[in-house]
């Protein structure tokens, strides 16, 4: 026992192992991390007295399967003589730990699902590779493991073998990390039982509720049901995860795949529960627009063709003058997003992702009670095996040093210069779209074909949109491996550290990649174009493009959906599903013409591990938050100027959820169950989001919208207080003798007439002393924007601060339930107690011989030194106080269970 | 055993008492609650191989006295035949809980050391009282706490009940309360030796530490010192506390006191430390500003005569037109506290706070683990009786059933109105000083007396703040007895819960008291006070006030330094130390008045639990942290424009830590020792004001300060590029033929030529077109105000966030530290264990009848159902099984140690 023990300590502190043992040590101590990881022990531990199905056992039909291990083996006389062919390689039940996979120096490109035990140089050979298997093996059986090998040996190909944990092995781990098991007692679930109104609306609402349960047994039955569903194959599941409208069944997923996968799906389901109500609000206040937009004095303003507003050119020289009636249709448009209901929205939504965060943190309270995972120590998380920091203490010779900061320095300078220089991609990415459109349409406004020139904005948004898209697209795969890469240059500790860090980075460099160019619509765009007579030229021949002229949030509205979209649609569609499938056919061909004969020979042989070996591994939770996450800076981020972003997204995670659970139930190899508490880093990524979306709002809102410049209007400039002559209000005169030479329209059907053109700005009047300077409209609009954005940062702070502070963390029930349970154990614990000591006390006091005596008082010392220190005026006499120990003990055995 | 276990559970759920046993079951929990509580019990477990102190042990010299009672009793002939004159009180060791004092329906203000029992009508006559009083006797001694009584019989007075709890109770509820008692195994403290330098470094600043260490035994003679030291009565460690500069013996201060007030002087300590850096940059900011007065700009040009601006006068007719030279004076002082440093200092004090918070925590969880707190749970603080629920549910026949929102809706509403109405009050006090400050000036003004004249500002800004003091000093007090009041509506459940809301309204009502006068002075003085020719009046005669020339910064630094000083000074030492005294003179002499002839009779009869009882009781922490909080606001909220607040708060908590000290052990009785793992609301009260100085010191500066007009001139309006012109800049014109009639200065002594007065203002001039308007400049320097106030938050919040984030929460020796225990515990686990197994498994193959091993099975089966389940491939032999339970129970209470 204490050999295993001693190994799983070692997956704690891999720098202890000497250099000699290290080879085998990392196989036995990362087997044992894997194969005794705490969900799978607590599930057999209940499912042993169960009926094993066939297929999954031994010979003898009596032992079940609960490991197997692959390994690739030839024949002496193989034609391949390639020194990384014999390898040992975990499958099925679990997969291998993350950051393993194409990270292997030796090949194992083309076998993605194998991981390469014999690392390191020099590299073995065959020989020597058997050895260190049957070394291994035999370290597997004296940790009391039972192992079944194939029988038949063929040329080359794979070998499996089988691994069962028999009950003392799993009863001694699960004591080991102190696993609870749920006692005789039947725990009271409803505390009282609730009358009158109550008790019928709880009635309506499970009656409502009803066709959205899940078909899966009762709870009430869940002990006898699940243990047969958490063993048998998955496929056969494939029925529960039939229909998108219902409720996940949550308990049952962390059956089968550990409680880190069960949280992800639980997570997943509140998200979605939650963008019900946000998509509900965020149509009403679409469908607010859409209402008001006829009663709109700025946009009928706009429209009226009586008022003829004379623009000035959009371009130099190849544009004329326009009237802006013509831009009707955009302002219309603008207004459906871009109305008093938005600010009430973005409030609404900042107190919503609080919310979201607040009930997410009570339903992982919730389900840490009903998993069992309250007293679950942060440490026991923790002590996984660090495979990467393996691999380097294997690599390098210093691997049972302490790195300094000296060994460190290098990895964090090229951290921070490359991520630096991730940041200068994306920006020169952005930039270069932006030229590609002032070029692009520049050119099309020249154009002689006044087709071409009709659909200059048209045409040049859609192309840059989806060039933008693409660039994503592309930079997100690459960003993910940069991240990857980074990450184990910092040689961190614990996989969990690993995990964390490889997160924090990859997602800095995907958010800034998917929202630098919406940033750039937001809060840039046609700030920087100067005004007439004045403007910005890159390149020295390109104006610096403007917004629209319905303004910049319908432009930001159009970036935003089609990103959103695209993004879901394409990654989620395409890559998620498209390319593992693709993946797996290229490995069943290569596996085809590696070795065709053995799986044409034996087709009626195969067992279910040869079936889940085709399986592609589980590579981690981490892309699947990663695409939720980015998800929820589209919901959260710029809500407020698309505030139909949570349904789009709610659409996307009603299939998105299934197509997960399809994927990890039929295509992947059932990964490895790991046991955590909560979502981890992933939380603080939400809640700050969640932060950063108040001022972004914030900032919307005051500076991309519409809504300060109309309210200052209102209540500051307008004279009548209503929003007539609003538009006449925020356009600037320009008198066109100003107009730069050769910038003046070439060609005008507007007539030779016109002296002043008009421009969007707050600028004083070619009359005025400062011609052309920012007017006092400006500057008091500008203050109004600030005050705004501190007003509403802070409001939202606030109601924020307070809403997190009223809704508890720890639902009430579990509260109270956990107190009762508490005081059942005492009265269980009470009422044992004086039995086992009466009869205990009998036992020493008739039989206990005087060596034993003596014997147990030594033993008892060592261990228990409180006795020593007692000679005062209560001198313990040796039985009672062993007694006394031993009803502690008993106690705390209650507590154990 | 069971018996004193339920009364425990007693404690948690009060409601379940039937009403008949309430009084006594109250009594007995309520004993058993403070008798046992945890510290007190881990300290006696380890003082129990000491000698104990002759004259605080029973009459046998042997048995300690740990706990006494006191009770008034008087002969039935006694003249005084109030009912409430027999009355069981419990004082010396512990106090009683909080919130009792002068709360008894039934008298008791005259004896507020008392704690009345027998609460409710009715009130039983003085020989059920005795009964009371015997049965409470009874149950003590059946709970197996020994009691000694006088034996002497006078006519009337105090009888001292002593208790003594033996060794096997504490051991029962040191058990019960899992409370870990040092094991034989000595930890290593320190992890690795340093080397080199760092070894260097160390020991250089060890001596440079030497004398500010407290002349306590070292820590490694601790066990063996402490336990005489937590024993003897309080009076001889005074020594202890006899020198400021030293480090506080906090260890010894938690032995003594418990866990909770260690924690407060702790926290206090660290607060203390870390405002040296504080006051440092305080003090330098502040030179700065001495320094540079000199070659200040704006404040030579407002003391250069050759200037010459005439300014309007300051009130209606009485004054004269002014120069503006004759304010140089207020002028340089306001650089003093306005100069660029103040906002590096602004700064520099909000992640100050931060790092405060986070060092806190850092220190919280090294005493946590060196008290061996890391363990213990939430529950176990919150389970201690709650007097007021308890007085409830005997006051009223619905003690036992729950309370519903309808018994509590009349609770919150009194409790929400009287809050508003508080604020109301503050409020009221603050504009009643400022109406007063008006009438008083303006009347001054008036005064045909030159000397009265010139002393306007001074006489009415002095008595003004003076006033403003009292009435804090006097609302301090009320609000602290209504918040009581307010928190007892509302029924809390427990007494953490109690407290918390206790704390929160009185923190709230301080808070707002403290501040207000000074947030009217930074935010809104001078704001509403119009222009020339557009005065704005109060009551129609007298004109808002205006700040001083200097500018509003100078006045906010007067009030905030009187406030804060006054405040110090007269709270911390006439209220906190000349009260108490007060208090006790006045029992003295109460009490003599009442029996003056025992006293007198047994002068050398006096034991220490006499002596004792003449000292005040201890009333609580709350006191002492909200006035240390209060004193935090000032040193974070307004630090902008006063520097050298830490520099005070310092001086001030110098000679406050050892005042209380003093005060704890020498004037209060030993107060009850509470366990308690962190300060509870304080953090949060302590974070939330934290983030609010953020938002204060951002508006201050932008607001108070002239530091952004300043920087908006100088880059914006300047020609030169330099200050030079900035006062011009700030002053706009008036025509002096717009004053309203009667307005006039009626003795000018400037002349009649004057056509133009200036006004610190950003107006137009009257020569505009829109005369007396807020001109372009009020504009843009508005928005660069609210600019700055955004800039600055989110700069800072983003800043804290990096200090917070970067700062880990456990210290890493500390983490390692535990990580390394974990290790020896499971290894002298599984040295231990194999022994035991052994002895005990041949024991049991032996000698075990075949009664005992079903009777061993049954009993088994029903606590372990376990091992029913298991009837699989691995049938469980009954021995092996008990066995395996055994070893996994040793292994627990391993833990438990």
């Amino acid at each position: 026992m204490s050999y295993v023990v001693r190994e799983a300590k070692l997956c704690a502190s891999q720098s202890t192992v000497p250099k000699s043992d290290r080879r085998m040590d990392f196989m036995l101590s990362w087997v044992h991390c894997i194969l005794l990881s705490p969900v799978q022990v607590a599930n057999n531990l209940m499912d042993m007295d169960q009926d094993p199905c066939k297929r999954l056992c031994f010979a003898d039909g009596r032992r079940k399967v609960d490991y197997v291990l692959v390994y690739h083996y030839r024949k002496r006389s193989s034609v391949r003589g390639s020194p990384s062919q014999h390898r040992l390689s975990v499958i099925s039940n679990g997969s291998y730990p993350l950051g393993v996979e194409g990270k292997d120096p030796e090949g194992g490109k083309d076998e993605p699902a194998e991981v390469v035990v014999d690392v390191g140089p020099p590299i073995p050979a065959d020989g020597e590779k058997i050895m260190i298997r049957e070394e291994f093996e035999g370290n597997l059986k004296d940790a009391g493991l039972e192992i079944e090998r194939d029988k038949e040996n063929k040329a080359h190909g794979h070998a499996f073998i089988r691994l069962h944990a028999p009950w003392q092995v799993l009863s001694r781990e699960a004591e080991f990390l102190k696993i609870k098991v749920p006692t005789k007692k039947v725990r009271h679930s409803r505390l009282r039982e609730e009358k009158g109104l109550a008790a019928t609306m709880n009635e309506v609402w499970r009656k409502l509720n009803q066709p959205f349960q899940p078909k899966v047994p009762h709870q009430e039955q869940e002990h006898s049901r699940t243990k047969f569903l958490s063993h048998c194959f998955s496929r056969d599941k494939l029925h529960l995860y039939g229909a998108f409208y219902k409720y996940q069944p949550v308990d049952l997923i962390r059956k089968y795949f550990g409680e880190k996968i069960g949280l992800y799906f639980a997570w997943l389901g509140v998200y979605t529960q939650l963008l019900i109500p946000a998509s509900v609000v965020g149509i009403i206040v679409f469908f607010y627009g859409w209402a008001t937009v006829e009663t709109n004095i700025p946009s009928q303003e706009m429209c009226d063709e009586d008022q003829n507003f004379t623009m000035c050119p959009l371009c130099d020289r190849a544009c004329d003058y326009w009237h802006l009636s013509t831009a009707c249709g955009t302002a219309r448009a603008s207004h459906l997003f871009d109305n008093p209901a938005t600010v009430f929205f973005a409030i609404f939504m900042s107190l919503w992702a609080v919310m979201f965060l607040e009930y997410w943190k009570r339903r992982q309270i919730s389900l840490n009670y009903s998993w069992d995972l309250t007293g679950m120590e942060e440490e026991e998380v923790r002590s996984h095996t660090n495979t990467v920091t393996l691999r380097y203490s294997i690599l390098t010779s210093t691997g049972h040093e302490k790195l300094t900061w000296r060994d460190r320095l290098p990895g964090y300078l090229i951290n921070i210069s490359s991520i630096l220089f991730m940041f200068g991609v994306t920006c020169s990415a952005v930039f270069s779209v932006i030229i590609y459109r002032i070029t692009i349409s520049a050119l099309m406004a020249m154009s002689p074909d006044p087709e071409v020139k009709s659909n200059v904005r048209v045409t040049v948004t859609a192309t840059a949109v989806i060039i933008n898209l693409v660039v994503i697209l592309i930079l997100d795969e690459i960003y993910g491996m940069v991240a990857a890469w980074l990450t184990e240059l910092e040689i961190p500790k614990t996989e969990t550290d690993f995990e964390e860090r490889l997160i924090l980075k990859a997602f800095l460099l995907k958010f800034m990649n998917a929202y630098a160019p919406i940033f750039y619509v937001a809060f840039f765009k046609g700030r920087f174009a100067g005004h007439p007579g004045e403007y910005v030229y890159v390149f020295n021949d390109y104006r610096m493009e403007e917004c629209a002229p319905g303004g910049c949030l319908i432009e930001l509205c159009i970036q935003l959906s089609i990103i959103m979209l695209g993004k879901q649609l394409i990654q989620n569609n395409i890559f998620e599903i498209g390319i593992p499938k693709l993946k797996k056919l290229c490995r069943t061909l290569k596996d085809k013409e590696r070795a065709p004969k053995e799986i044409v020979e034996q087709p009626g042989r195969r067992q279910q591990w040869h079936l889940d070996y085709d399986l592609e591994p589980f590579d981690g939770l981490t892309p699947e938050y990663m695409e939720m996450i980015i998800q929820f800076g589209f919901v959260s981020l710029f809500v407020a100027s698309f505030p139909l972003a949570p349904l789009f997204a709610l659409l996307n995670n009603v299939i998105e959820i299934r197509l997960d659970a399809k994927k990890f139930v039929t295509e992947l190899r059932r990964p490895e169950a790991i046991r955590a508490k909560d979502i981890g880093i992933w939380y603080n990524i939400l809640s700050g989001l969640g932060k950063f979306s108040v001022i972004i709002n914030a900032f919307v809102i005051s500076f991309t919208s519409d809504f300060i410049p109309r309210l200052v209007y209102q209540y500051m400039f307008s004279e009548t207080g209503t929003m007539h002559g609003f538009i006449n209000h925020t356009l600037s005169y320009f008198n066109v003798s100003n107009f730069k030479p050769g910038t003046v329209p070439s060609i005008s059907s507007l007539g030779k007439d016109i002296t002043f053109c008009r421009y969007k700005d707050y600028r004083e009047p070619p009359w005025s002393s400062e011609p052309y300077q920012f007017s006092k409209q400006y500057w008091s609009i500008l203050a109004a924007r600030l005050g705004f954005v501190i007003l509403f940062q802070n409001l939202v702070i606030t109601m924020s601060m307070l809403v997190a502070w009223v809704i508890p963390d720890m639902p009430k029930n579990i509260s109270e339930q956990l107190k009762k349970e508490k005081t059942l154990l005492v009265d269980v614990f009470l009422n044992e107690e004086k039995e086992k000591l009466q009869l205990i006390q009998s036992l020493f006091s008739r039989d206990l011989t005087q060596e034993q005596q003596e014997e147990l008082n030594v033993s008892d010392q060592t261990s228990l030194p409180l006795h020593q220190t007692q000679p005062g005026p209560h001198p313990p006499t040796s039985s009672p106080m062993f007694l006394y120990h031993f009803e502690a003990c008993l106690h705390a055995n209650f507590k154990l269970q």
